[in-house]
């Protein structure tokens, strides 16, 4: 089988890529792995350290150029996951990108896995940023989206494009909206949500970080084995699984910045922890204090997805992944 | 002030376009009437016995063409009523088509609005078709927006745009999802729905009508009256009235073909409700079954919006608009 990942050169794609190769393919079939035959890596740039294997090939380029999306299925694409997008804050500073990317981008996506022979299963990853306003105080799987940002109103689009693309058969979707991906490895990004993660690993690099908002914030998150472990079970269930809605909120759990950092200081000391300064962000506080923080994932639990035991085993995870 | 109203060739737009010239503006200050200076008609085709004033200008062409917009908005827009679309048999019969115009040509009024030297009102119209799939009894202004054909995703789609537009300030959107229109004057069109107003209005003209779906199937109807004081209402209410959230579920009353038949003979005579003949139609059953025909809009009826008193008001109204 051929699979696609756009935004292949993003953290979570490259960690994806690496579980893909070590699997070998993915149990698509009841009681059967389909073999891996080539890996397709698409986005705009990729990072020094890339992941490399004989059946991964790197394509290069905008995901607004149809031409490149057609060269990167051909001749014939069965798995996508669609991870490509600009994140939060970014979507939020630049309108116009935002809707290029996030929004055009997945159509184009889409309308490339309509023109493959066979309809292939696609995986979008949306976000808790899909939700905002008033909310109630836990979120459930019959929770209307109504995103109060740019980026959070793109997804929550995608959804009901991979929504409509399945329904008409076109192809085979599944959308899981993501928790905040914590600890993200690498350098800050655009993401409104990196500073939970650089919290914790910037501190444990011995390097002061910045927490941009009050330490009672509240945040629903997901470790990024986790969050890989999500994107597969999401694209190896069948079809029926999903029936008619396509659209999932993924397990996590409940941290605050105050809960986050005080296992930070358990697990590697309290000096660690003291590298964190509190400057608040009020734009940075206006999309991430809009997501819900509490969840109740009965749809997802009951179809196998799990999160993360606890804000320690996220931790000792990172401590272990970057070799500490 | 100047108004747009994009498909202003339909019946709903023609209905609109006469109200408004007889009011001759609209009350978007508080206390105030602002004076209409200018009524533009943007359509593909217009009926041969539109409404003419020497305020209304028609502008012909596709909603899809951007240098069109800026023209008929020009020099400067201060309220828009999106009402162009395809009808929804149409967007399942025509999947491109239907993103065409009601994906895209929605994106194009959004620009074009953006563009103005005042952030324009806007009103656009959803419909019950933006809900779908395993729902609530009763749907209420809390239940997800999850639509089961390309038509209420393309709503549903719009709504999310609106939405962002809003709150970023490009414009001061409003959204109301409306009911399906009962009695819809004129011929029929590709609307899945559209076989409720046919099994009244063909009757009423001497002449046989078709009910695609079962006796039992129920509802959720408004007048065309009603729908164009909704529209208006949507725009004379302060932004502050609507507040985050920019979309409405507007009031309706749930109808039974049966009581809608009954109602008929009682008002017409049985002969005249002896001209429907049953035949089912899986496609527009698909569709149009999928819709929600219950609803509790108490969020609208807080704001004063009003639906019609019962089914019996609705044949009466259409009767007397059609001179009997």
């Amino acid at each position: 089988m051929k699979i696609v990942i756009t935004g292949g050169g993003g953290f979570l794609g490259q960690m994806l890529a690496r579980v893909l190769i070590a699997r070998g393919g993915l149990a698509t079939e009841p009681g059967a792995k389909t073999s891996l035959s080539e890996l397709v890596l698409l986005d705009q740039a990729f990072p020094a350290n890339r992941v490399e294997d004989r059946l991964i090939k790197y394509a290069s380029g905008d995901i607004g150029d149809a031409a490149l999306l057609t060269r990167a299925f051909a001749p014939a694409t069965n798995a996508v996951f669609h991870l490509a997008a600009v994140v939060s804050a970014g979507a939020e500073a630049d309108f116009d990108l935002g809707y290029r990317v996030n929004l055009d981008g997945a159509r184009l996506t889409l309308e490339a896995c309509r023109r493959q022979p066979v309809p292939p299963r696609l995986v979008f990853t949306s976000s808790v940023a899909a939700f905002g306003g008033a909310l109630p105080a836990v979120v459930d799987d019959t929770t209307a989206a109504t995103p109060q940002s740019s980026y959070g109103t793109q997804k929550a689009i995608g959804e009901l494009l991979v929504a409509d693309y399945s329904r008409k058969g076109y192809l085979d979707g599944r959308t899981v909206r993501l928790p905040t991906i914590v600890v993200r490895p690498g350098k800050p990004n655009r993401a409104a949500s990196g500073f939970m993660s650089g919290i914790l690993r910037e501190p444990l690099n011995g390097e002061p970080a910045l927490c941009l908002v009050a330490p009672d914030a509240r945040m629903w998150i997901l470790s990024p084995e986790r969050a890989v472990d999500t994107l597969i079970r999401a694209i190896e269930l069948p079809a029926e699984a999903w029936g008619w809605n396509r659209t999932l909120n993924a397990p996590g759990i409940t941290v605050s910045v105050a809960e986050a950092l005080a296992a930070l200081a358990t697990l590697a000391g309290g000096e660690v922890a003291a590298r964190v300064r509190f400057e608040r962000d009020a734009a940075i506080e206006n999309i991430v204090l809009s997501w819900p923080a509490r969840f109740a994932t009965e749809r997802a639990n009951r179809l196998g997805f799990r999160g993360d035991a606890g804000i320690e085993e996220i931790i000792c995870a990172h401590m272990r992944a970057s070799g500490r």
